[in-house]
């Protein structure tokens, strides 16, 4: 991966490294979760789940035990702009916190028995070296996406490349369960602007508050938006992502097509990682198979964003946070699911006369 | 408790015992979690749920550590009018597949990490003993609600007591969240007729398919109720619950008394645990700050249910088997937000001049 020459057709780049899920595998195990000791279709979604896992691990029996979050984090030129309510510093700021074990995110992942690891992906501030801390900055922050190219396609390909290399490095050393989340000050209107082009959907119906903004925040957000796809057409999804940024965005694309071809569930948080999966999706269709969509933001623009990949996410808690707290929620339903298949006794072991 | 004398006047019976939520602590819990490093809101459901858990625990600081799942089986007289797809026998079948820990119950527990303890409230077999049975047998099943009273009210003060008691057990042996499951073949009939009188609602609102059942067998449940319900005008709680049973609900009614009366959350699973939560709060409305509910059930007569008691559910993922197996799913929910509270740092720490 990542040589010039390779990336040339973009498509040919990603997809032969990731199996696409066997379909034809559904109804066996379908078959299998309606004999177990319960009225079948009981278990509503966790029986999707189960199914979904027993595909992806296929033919080894599925694992659930090990989860864990990668934070991906990144600043944003487009915060020149107005789009945020808070100072691209904030970034840097949450990084620390996270290392600290002090966050939102580390409070979820404790109680849900995740790991944790942040990824600096391209923080426009100097990180202190810590091991929790994976050092993989591409530069300090995008460039403003209302004026020019965010980063270069040779930047996005490296970003891509090092989320994969994170990613398939956290499943070999044992993460039955991959979970994405990320923190970038400005990155819902990155993540606007590529739901806008690869759902595709009305720009308008991709921009939302972000953090919390304002009547006169969010005109600002709007119009710097405006002027940022106004500047290249491209549907594209590789030039969408190197036009709109951000590189904590790049990684997690190459995350998830990492943990595909690692044939391990990702677990995708909310708009932002859900923008990373679609470029992943749109990149190398064959991911989809292995994405588990975490829980349906409040930030406006994930609806028209999950409507294009039809996706039905699990939970629905009004969350609109990031750094994966979403996700790490998800996890234990992938838990659970995973156990239905593996743990549970078939209806005719215990009443054998009974089916 | 307990006591004939104490309970001619129901409603005084059980009140003293619960401390009504201190509605004013809300404001500054709220305020706490807004000055947290996260924009204001942006955990939704959580937030919410932490606020709960402060108020509960007030004033001492909530823990979520330790889970423990009560589930409480019973058998129904209904059964004889083929208001069920399976047989009573599968109530006792059920039983000895939890003890194994090969039901979905224990499958969900393990991935959540929640303790298991199976209560005989009125299974119709005798139940060798077992160290993960708590034997509490009141009889060999109900009576038919269709022709008689389920119980007499004395095996429901019983049954109460003994739930309540059993609930204040296990969270003296260090449960911080007590969950409430059941088992019982026909369970959803007695639910059905007591969500009609104390939701209030009509009928045929809480009637739904159970473990599954075709048209002729809806027919017949429908049948049932209409005699049951004929059969006596009452709206008086303890009335309602010893005409339709069944010896798992009124131990759960107590047992959601307990979990109030020491202070703790208590998780209510779907349908059945709701009709349970209830003739609780209807008995005593001050135990409803301390219910959790955990799951909207894909059980039709669940929807009228929630809405009498105002309760918007954390999780909607179609589950209909009862077990605990939603409320399960909920506890890391709960845990996340008791450590939102007590984890995660405040905005002023990280950055002293943002807010």
């Amino acid at each position: 991966m990542g040589s010039k020459n390779k990336v040339s057709s973009t498509s040919g780049w990603l997809r032969p490294e990731v199996a696409s899920i066997d379909a034809s595998l559904e109804s066996s195990f379908r078959a299998r979760i309606d004999a177990k000791a319960k009225p079948p279709g009981s278990l509503g979604r966790i029986e999707d789940l189960a199914v979904q896992l027993g595909m992806i691990w296929h033919p080894q029996v599925p694992r659930a035990g090990r989860a864990a979050l990668l934070i991906f984090a990144a600043d944003h030129g487009l915060t020149n702009e107005g789009v945020s309510r808070y100072p691209s510093s904030v970034t840097a700021a949450m990084v620390t916190t996270f290392l600290a074990g002090r966050a939102s995110a580390n409070a979820f992942a404790s109680a849900c028995n995740v790991d944790v690891h942040v990824v600096d992906a391209g923080v426009a501030a100097d990180l202190e070296s810590h091991p929790g801390l994976i050092a993989a900055k591409i530069a300090r922050g995008t460039a403003n996406a209302a004026v020019e190219p965010a980063m270069s396609r040779q930047a996005a390909i490296d970003a891509i490349t090092r989320g994969h290399d994170i990613a398939v490095g956290v499943i070999r050393d044992g993460a039955d369960i991959l979970a994405l989340g990320e923190m970038g000050i400005g990155n819902t209107a990155s993540s606007a602007l590529i739901t806008h082009r690869l759902a595709p959907a009305p720009l308008d119906d991709c921009i939302g508050q972000g953090a919390g903004q304002d009547e006169a925040g969010m005109a600002r957000k709007r119009a710097a938006l405006q002027r940022a796809a106004a500047r290249v057409s491209t549907t594209e999804p590789l030039e969408v992502l190197s036009e709109f940024g951000g590189f904590e965005i790049a990684m997690m694309v190459g995350a998830v097509v990492g943990a595909a071809a690692e044939r391990r569930p990702v677990v995708i948080d909310g708009f932002i990682a859900s923008a990373a999966a679609l470029v992943a999706i749109r990149l190398c269709p064959d991911v989809s198979g292995y994405c588990v969509f975490a829980h349906r933001s409040a930030e406006y623009g994930h609806q028209a964003l999950l409507r294009s990949v039809d996706a039905g996410p699990l939970l629905d808690l009004g969350l609109r946070l990031g750094e994966g707290t979403g996700a790490i929620l998800a996890v234990p339903l992938i838990r659970a699911a995973a156990r239905l298949l593996t743990d549970v006794a078939d209806l005719a072991e215990l009443l054998p006369g009974a089916s």
